[in-house]
């Protein structure tokens, strides 16, 4: 995919803090993603058969087992349009015990299903209740979704990529794992992925992007979507959705990951997500907890770096919200810029934006 | 289970409303139920092989096509250790549209890909976007639930016969379908339902209950659980679950039905429930929406039954919160009784709970 | 108020686990209550002169400063027909930063606005930003409720006793303070408190009864509310609304006493009520931290008391549940037994529960 | 304020959708808008004394007796650092019976109280519970807001203004009623509204803007914060809040009410608030109910406008999602323009956004 470029490529700045090494969900010490990715056959749908344009992502909070090594999470469902798997018992335990998968809607529940299998083969949980998460988007515009292509040996293989060497650095983004076959705004969408990091935290954010308008883009704020009429998208509809993660290594509770949460979605409405009826909007966060609330506030006493503002009313928590939002703002972007075009099933075809095109209108809008 | 009977043969009445005349969830007009019951094996645990004890229940709200007609509902989460699919989705909408199934934890996810194909093969729906809706609870005492051992072909025969003519009428109980492998109290549960009829509506509930610790049952509100010490259950521990489904003939919108459906786990907390710290505690309720609060009013008015409570602040509601919580707290006690001893893997057995013994405690307490 | 006597003197014991010294709210080291009570006139209602039946009960979490030291809280909502103030700060911030007040309905905003008088003046709060804690219920039945006759002074009064030794011991219950002029089952109802010590903690509660039907009383499962059918009530409805306050000594996070506080109300629903449609069932429950969870859990395995379900998934919250849900029970039933006789607005009379009827009651049913 | 002009004004067009007449909640038929505003006193702070710089602004419905006619309303809490009276009750019971209230934090209880005492006196409402609903910011960095300034007679003259004709036209924006005292972006806010009148419903928001950095604040995505750096606010937190209430004819269900709440604060999102720790964001909204969503299909498939998607899964609400989210940018946006600078306690000076700098801005970025 090496002439697709990410929104810092293309000169664009996000807001105000610094990226991490990676700019990516992977700057968050110890998580991994993983992708499958498949892409198989071409021409007329024939459910069963294909074209297949499908797979599945993989993020570990961590190294170790999940199971034992539970991670502090929330949840935030925005329009809950979505079949996402696992959301209520984080809500109430504030944990995840498993890592999370992202895929094509209808395989939801064959996922969820062989994320317990790897459980059970892989990291040798022996228990009878688990709470196995996954999210999804609809990718039927190019996928044989009601064929359900999505299988064990695909989850297996996303997961032993998340838990390997390459799933700890660079994140592969656009037409990969679950983000093959979906959309943005009218162009081919996928994976993003962005980070931020302070003095005191790394938060990293991971979307699968399959939401918007054409008309409704706005890239940092210039309103792109108006002037990129070429080529109109056949098939968008209002809804569509956006799965989001995010992961931070600051030890945060739930109530406070959950505040975060609530945030992360203000991020896809900056670039002009409306939310949809159809829409399912839902955003997941866990902290690996490597840095404690504690330890911040004594390195930024002892730095001069705290203030007043800074640990009253859990101050300390603004910053971690404009990251959030930050983060998730350019990892639209980045799956969106990242995302080649892309033909499927019955030869419907999305294309990727256009990215000299996007050149000329930031320019136009002198923001370059 | 001839030798088994519910909490009305006993002598019981539970609360001050009639019961329909199934005293079953059937008695809401189009409302099916069916069992897939699996019972296979026997002696030491094999991971895979069994023993099986487990099963699905299948509820269908109405003999229509439910992706086509869907119906207006609610869900309330008491807490949610537990992996229910398809929740939030309801909460949002306020609609189901497939039926609802019942089954052993870990076999959650395959049970809501067989609701898929099922959807499409034998609904005929060709959609790429569909919300199963699946509950469970854990059977692991008497199952190989590390197996999985449900499978489509469980699913699609639960879902014929919710479909066909004795679907309709008298439920079976106790461990049967969803139902089989489970606890209640320290004592064999599984399956139970009742039902309540007034003038102007009809609410049925059906429960697959496994909650509960023996000390703290209570049967009518007489403590029978401290009587009843023989024989003391091992592998009670002190979470366990328990899914409640309900269903209506009166045309509510899901704004009351979610006010119903907070009411309902009353009548588990009246049995002794404490709604254990790993306890997945769910209600699901819908309406098949065949009288219109409109009706209803005009025909309390005609008969001279209606006054002004009944209809200030949506007054009516109360008898339906009233009979809500009465049929629950029945269909827990008719699950207990008519659930037979079972014994599952590794010798694991449960008791059924003595009848004979539970009417000298409610003759002790003079109270049959 | 000599001849009325609370649950345990009757012969009750409510679930298993032990009182604390006083049964009372009190009994969590640092939490003061205190009353204003107000009596004035009789006859005819005539709005803003009388007969007042009114009052305000406060409740301290601790010793000091409560804007300084915030304590951590957490609340329920089950049914919100109710004009509780504060409740949404706390669900997003965790914790409660000043006394808790209990009154009359329509006192509600008077009594929230001398609260922060009283932040000012006597806690010397600078403070622009300020979230007081009311709940109410409606006494309308007995009282001027229009006339809105409790006043900053009463506020400062039931606040300056809940900070004096006095409001650290035992809590005079009935018709007191914010429960003067309520009702409970069609008879006299008001304030009631009880609590549970186990060997790690402690826990709290305090309730404003108001709510029940006279038919559906049931005094430790036994349904007396049927038998007691002299004299009958008049103006009772099905709504009306219990306001519950607990504390505990326990370091929970405000997830987990939100957990607590889901589970409390089952106490009110094992006593008969239905939470009809314009109930306000509000529960607010906060923790002195006094003892941390790992503390705790350091003596219990010290002390060999721990074993693993203790400590998995928070499997020490369970006892915190059951007493809890005990406590409640137990607060309900002695604001109930507790409560006197009284006379109020137009001649309207609230009946005592007589303690003797409740009695042979009890030992019909074979539970003395 | 004849040199402060609106967003329309300057040449923006926020988003895609027409505005109504007045550009104003005010164009939902019934719905009125009337303002108390006090300044009195310059100079030091003394509590109790003044500077006042404060003011109350109320929103009516509709025309009639909003206790008798309750409109079907909905709530949604983004950031809950806030004292908002009377939000619980609606969530429950999905209606508003009183006009809603607009006021600085420390006066909310007073306004509640006197809102309580209009029912009773100018609508007649013999009530004895009654749930007002009241917002507030914090207007501390001008006002004497430890003072509580609002009294009982500027509640009734912002009820009374609201109800007369003068009311339900143009809608005074800015500096006044709640407004008075607020900051946004480290300049002066206040009061804003705006509207979306679609051929089948209308829209209205008003806001009273509180909230936002300096250089975060964006200009219909123009990052015009960060060049506006004259003159710097002082006093300016991370926190601040913003209140906003909308208003539609579409005869929606309080969940589907509820789904448009959710979006509504986009529109604050997108203008570059972050939503801090300390933020009081809430959101209410109600509809007249004019227009049934069963008119307004049949008028749409009269006019051939009806599509597929307008009726799927409530697709009809997209274009509601759309108009709520561009009125309440377009309403912050106005709150902004509008103010003028106001200097308060201790020579304390918010001063307005300079209006020629913003164009220059704007056309810097090709925007005009």
């Amino acid at each position: 995919m090496g002439s697709r470029i990410g929104a810092r490529e293309i000169g664009l700045e996000i807001g105000n803090i610094e990226t991490g090494r990676f700019n990516a969900i992977t700057d968050v010490k110890g998580v991994g993603v993983g992708h499958s990715t498949i892409i198989r056959g071409d021409g007329a749908l024939r459910v069963g058969e294909g074209p297949v344009r499908a797979g599945v992502t993989a993020i570990v909070p961590h190294q170790g087992n999940p199971f034992e090594q539970k991670v502090v999470a929330a949840v935030d469902v925005f329009n809950a349009y979505g079949k996402s798997v696992g959301l209520p018992q984080i809500m109430h335990t504030g944990v995840i015990e498993t890592p999370i998968l992202l895929t094509d809607t209808l395989n939801t529940w064959v996922v969820a299903d062989a994320l317990v299998s790897y459980m059970h083969e892989k990291y040798g949980v022996q228990a009878t209740s688990m709470n196995p998460v996954v999210g999804e988007t609809n990718g039927s515009f190019l996928n044989d979704s009601m064929g359900r292509h999505v299988r064990t040996p695909h989850v297996f293989e996303a997961l032993d990529k998340a838990r390997s060497v390459e799933g700890h650095g660079i994140v592969q983004e656009g037409n990969v794992g679950g983000g093959t076959p979906m959309s943005g705004f009218g162009f081919k969408g996928g994976i993003g992925t962005s980070s931020r990091k302070t003095d005191y935290f790394t938060l990293g954010v991971l979307v699968q992007l399959n939401c918007g308008r054409r008309e409704d883009l706005r890239i940092d704020g210039v309103p792109a979507g108006k002037d990129l009429v070429e080529p109109m998208p056949k098939g968008v509809e209002a809804g569509n959705s956006i799965m989001i993660i995010f992961a931070t290594n600051l030890g945060l509770d739930s109530r406070q990951l959950w505040r975060v949460a609530k945030r992360v979605v203000w991020g896809v409405a900056r670039v002009g997500h409306y939310g949809g009826t159809g829409s399912g909007d839902f955003t997941i966060g866990f902290t690996t907890g490597d840095k404690s609330v504690e330890e911040m506030l004594d390195e930024l006493r002892r730095s001069g770096g705290e203030d007043a503002r800074m640990t009253q009313n859990e101050g300390y928590l603004n910053s971690v919200f404009r990251a959030a939002i930050e983060a998730t703002e350019e990892a639209v972007l980045n799956a969106l810029f990242k995302a080649e075009t892309l033909r499927g099933r019955d030869g419907n075809t999305r294309e990727a934006v256009p990215l000299d095109r996007v050149k000329q209108i930031l320019q136009k809008y002198n923001r370059l």
